[in-house]
């Protein structure tokens, strides 16, 4: 009967991901038995994404690697009873529409698109935007999707800078590392895009400290996580007009709840965490090579560090 | 006292534009007397932008070239008083910004972002958009502007088709040449890009029938020119849900008139005529370049085709 494979995440999600998971470990020559429903003992792996039914991992006693469906492992990372490895996923498809939503959220802020949006007035005031080139922009972050958000945004002309934890080298970006570079990745910013892990070091990176070092007026985006971002700073900096705006993906609770004030200020685009989603097309195959890795005994790919978080 | 060259703009052009084309000319070695009022019997060159004082260009009989500052050059192609060579401009400062306006505006209406601006209802649906690649963009116009929109949306991801009058060869971008496969360059278009210059074959371009070629809820991004578009068909495309958007820099009458429709429709976005803008630092080198050329017998860069009228 193969390997079996238990799927765990939201039952809505079966439908979309069976045949190409099914399709992939085939091209791998895996005979697998994928399904939702195994009985723990029998479990060989896991494809894990939030949201399923799946909270203690112990009675899981065979079960050689955890794969997540989500770049994301927030809420699994520190799962005590996850004593296995645990993969993130690293997916072509998720870079490209991350990549989309970053390019789009930022040209929009640096075109002053909302300007000419709503309910226009008649007025004809041509006042040309700068150039991306005298544009500063900081992408916090530079793994998989930092990475390619960072080069893309460079690639469109704009001034960018990238930080991360350790020292990158990307070809056009202005690359810091390490904490005590924060301040001077931030310092006179315009534009600033967190594609952070949530992890102990990361939460509330950007606090009303840190905000103050940006160019007046400056934008942020954050598709990375909520609670990167410290709330109440930020609109105190929005209000303050030391931002302009915010287009936020992430909150600290999502669905973010109805009586929020980040859904009625002006000053906040509120997208419904679709800034980009694992593609099963291509993830699948992702998830099928580290199980073939695995059955071989070679390294797994996209490993999460458990002291670090990610 | 050297060359003399004449400033023919509008007269608020003149203290951004005397600098940098000074500056622009003494580098390359040329003396030039440049001013705004020059006698016309002792003008050399003329550097011009519609909206200035000049349209007889009878009594300039010493001037050996006009170079435009305006890469469109309809407003003067066919005035019959202008029979020297006329030239027009092609920026790295122009084309940058209309790079960022295309593709700011197409990644805009491939995200569909206006729907989470304006007024926020507190609805949390998350629907994913389709990726770059499953997004048809045609740009029809491949000359210094249009290519350059073309390959940077190509690099974005998109699925991208060029067309010309004659046949290209652009990385990544599907190009067609010649009126003979426009209908192919338009069928099932998802986004269609007007970088075309505004002459007796291109104008009404986009009309009825072949509006009605493009994929259903298709949108349009003009920063080309007005009269590239059959209005009423346009807007009748729109009424009838087959085009979602129109997002038009450029029209017949500009400024548009405040009665116009398109002001008040929702799915039109009307921008001032600022897709882009010649930028003195970059394009005064340009006019002096040419200039220098004129006064060494060399070709002329950029050469207006008084017969194609571009
Ligand atoms: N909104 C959405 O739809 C969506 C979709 C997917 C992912 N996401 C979010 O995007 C995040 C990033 O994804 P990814 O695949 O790019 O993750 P990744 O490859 O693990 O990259 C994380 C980056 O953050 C840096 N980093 C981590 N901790 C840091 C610290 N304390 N100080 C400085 N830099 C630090 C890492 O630095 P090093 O490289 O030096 O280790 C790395 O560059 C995910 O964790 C998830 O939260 C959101
Ligand atoms: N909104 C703004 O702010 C703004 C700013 C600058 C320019 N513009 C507009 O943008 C236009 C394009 O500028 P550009 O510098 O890219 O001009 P360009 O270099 O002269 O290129 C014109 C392109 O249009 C093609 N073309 C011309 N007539 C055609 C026809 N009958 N059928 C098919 N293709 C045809 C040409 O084909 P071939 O290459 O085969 O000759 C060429 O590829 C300008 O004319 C101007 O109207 C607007």
């Amino acid at each position: 009967m193969g390997l079996k494979v238990l799927f765990s995440a939201p039952r809505s999600r079966w439908d979309e991901w069976r045949t190409p998971l099914t399709d992939a470990f085939s091209a791998e020559g895996l005979e697998v038995d994928l399904a939702t429903d195994h009985p723990p003992e029998d479990v060989d792996y896991i494809v894990y994404a939030p949201n399923g039914f799946l909270s203690d991992f112990t009675p899981y006693q065979r079960c050689r690697a955890v794969f997540s469906l989500w770049a994301g492992v927030e809420a699994i990372v520190g799962n005590e009873t996850l004593t296995m490895p645990l993969t993130r996923m690293v997916d072509p498809g998720l870079e490209r529409g991350m990549v989309e939503y970053v390019a789009g959220h930022v040209l929009r802020h640096h075109l002053g698109i909302d300007r000419f949006l709503g309910t226009p007035q008649g007025e004809w005031e041509p006042v040309v935007p700068p150039l991306a080139s005298d544009r500063k922009i900081t992408v916090l972050g530079l793994g998989a999707l930092g990475a390619a958000c960072a080069t893309t945004l460079a690639g469109l002309g704009f001034d960018v800078t990238g930080w991360a934890r350790t020292q990158k080298d990307l070809p056009d970006v202005r690359c810091l590392g390490g904490a005590e570079t924060l301040d001077q990745a931030l310092t006179g910013a315009e534009g600033v895009v967190l594609l952070l892990p949530l992890t102990a070091e990361t939460e509330n990176l950007l606090d009303a400290r840190r905000l103050a070092l940006l160019a007046d007026g400056a934008f942020v985006v954050n598709p990375g996580r909520g609670p990167l971002i410290d709330d109440d700073a930020l609109l105190a900096a929005l209000d303050s007009g030391v931002l302009s705006h915010a287009t936020l993906d992430v909150f600290r609770e999502e669905p973010l709840p109805k009586p929020h004030p980040f859904w009625t200020n002006p000053k906040v685009t509120v997208t419904p965490h679709i800034a980009s989603e694992t593609r099963p097309s291509s993830a699948a195959k992702v998830v099928a090579e580290n199980l073939r890795r695995a059955e071989a005994g070679e390294p797994l790919l996209y490993l999460v560090d458990r002291t670090l978080g990610y």
